[in-house]
C-alpha cells in the first residue's frame, strides 16, 4: 500500500499540490519518501487520488496528482456517541471505529462515566483523540478523517441529533429487542447514531431520556460486552447490514 | 452482574460444589466474596447456573448451585485461525473475540508472521493466551472458555479443518467477492472458520493453498483493516448474520 496523506485543500488530477507542515514532516523525516515515489491523497472534499512525489526541497514536498481513486468512504454515515471510558480505551475505540468507517465520534460525560477533567485538560484530550483519528484514517486509507468532539453532556448530544435519525443504543438490560430486529424492519437509512454507555452503563433515567429522543435500546446478544467492544461490534454489524463492510 | 466462575466438573441445581485452587483464590483473595453472595457458574459441560456461596473456609469455598441459566454460547461455532501478529496484539484479539463468542482460536506461523519463538517460549505464550481467554470468558459471562492453541503451521491448520466446513479468509487483495455475498448464498451452517493473516498479509502461495482447501477469500470493504481489526470485524459480522449477536 502506498502511503496516504490528507490535504487541507481541494485537488484534481493533473495538478501539483504541496505537502507542508506535519504532512511534509511525516513524508520526509518519518517515511523518507523520495522523488518519483507513489503516494495516495485525500483532499478536503473527501476525494481520493493517486499521486507521485515530484520534488522534495527541505520540508516542502511537491506532489503531482495523477488519477482519482474509488471512494473508501461508506455511503452510510455512522456517528458514535461514546460514554467516556476509563484509561486509554478511547484510543482503541477511535482507532478501530475509524478503520471500520465511522463518520463522527463524540465523547459523552454520562452519569456513570468516571473521567471528569477540567476544560483545559479536556481540550488537550480532544486534540489527542483527533490525532488518533488522523493516524487511523491514514493507515486505513480513508478519504475523510472522522471528527472527534466532546466531552459533551448526554442531553446536548441528543438535542444535536438530526430529527428522525436512527439512534441505536446497545444496552445490557434490553433482553428482547435485538439489533437485527431493528435493522431488518428499517426503511433505507443513510444516517445511524450508536450510543454506547461507559463501563458502568447508562442509568435508567438516561435510558428514559434517550427513549424520549427516539432512541432504540437493543441487545447485542447474551454475552456481556465491554464498552469498547460494544461500539465496534455494533459498528461492524451495522456496516455489514447497511454499509460497505463486505 | 454476579461474578462468574468456571468449574472443572459437572454441576446440577441443588448440588454443592467447591471452588478450589485459582477459583478459590480469585473468590476469596481478589473479590473477597462472603457467605450468602450470589455468583454464576459454568460447569465442564458448558452449562451455566446461578449459585450462592454457602461457606468460606480458608481457600475452600462451598457453593450451592441454585438454578440453570439460559445459555450464553452461540449455536454457531466459529474458529479463528490468526496469523501471529506482532507485540501484544494477540491479547486484544483473544479478549475481544472471546467476548464476541469465538469457540476456538489457533495462532498460525505463516510466511510473513514475525514472531518465531522457540518451543519453550511458545508454550509459555500459549499458557498466557489461555489465561487471557479465561479472564475474558469470565468477564463476559460465557459458559465455555475458548480453547487457544498453536503456534501451528498453515498446512497443519488447514489439514485439521472439518471437511466441508466454511472457511472465510478476509484478504486485502480480494476486490469483488464480499463477505455478504458468501454469507447470503449459504445453506444453514453451524461451523465457520475465519483465517486472518498477520500484519504482512498472506502470500500468494498461501492463498493458493487455502483455496485448495476450499477457503474463500473475501473483501471486508474498501478500507484497510489492521490484522487485529479484520478478525473481530469479521467475527462480529458473522455472529450478526448467522449467530446470536443481536
Amino acid at each position: 500500500m502506498a502511503h496516504h496523506f490528507f490535504l487541507s485543500t481541494v485537488a484534481a488530477p493533473g495538478e501539483m499540490v504541496l505537502l507542508e507542515g506535519e504532512n511534509a514532516h511525516h513524508a520526509v523525516r518519518v517515511l523518507r519518501l523520495r522523488r518519483g515515489e507513489n503516494i495516495t491523497l485525500a483532499d478536503s472534499g473527501g476525494r481520493g487520488y493517486r499521486a507521485r512525489i515530484a520534488s522534495v526541497n527541505g520540508d516542502r514536498v511537491a506532489v503531482e496528482v495523477t488519477e482519482p481513486l474509488a471512494s473508501t468512504e461508506p455511503s452510510l454515515r455512522v456517528t458514535l456517541l461514546q460514554g467516556w471510558p476509563k484509561g486509554d480505551k478511547l484510543d482503541l475505540i477511535i482507532e478501530k471505529c475509524t478503520e471500520l468507517g465511522v463518520a463522527r465520534i463524540s465523547v459523552l460525560t454520562t452519569e456513570r462515566a468516571v473521567p471528569r477533567p477540567d476544560p483545559a485538560a479536556a481540550a488537550r484530550r480532544r486534540e489527542r483523540w483527533q490525532q488518533k483519528a488522523l493516524a487511523a484514517a491514514r493507515q486505513s486509507g480513508r478519504h475523510r478523517i472522522p471528527e472527534v468532539s466532546g466531552p459533551l453532556g448526554l442531553l446536548e448530544a441528543l438535542a444535536g441529533l438530526a430529527p428522525g435519525s436512527l439512534l441505536l443504543v446497545p444496552w445490557e438490560e434490553e433482553r428482547s429487542l435485538g439489533l437485527r430486529d431493528v435493522l431488518a424492519r428499517l426503511p433505507a437509512v443513510t444516517e445511524v447514531t450508536l450510543l454506547v454507555g461507559p463501563e458502568g452503563g447508562l442509568s435508567p433515567a438516561e435510558i428514559e431520556l434517550i427513549r424520549n429522543y427516539g432512541g432504540r435500546p437493543v441487545t447485542l446478544g447474551p454475552r456481556i460486552l465491554r464498552t469498547e467492544t460494544a461500539g465496534l461490534a455494533c459498528l461492524a454489524a451495522v456496516m455489514y447490514a447497511l454499509g460497505d463492510l463486505g
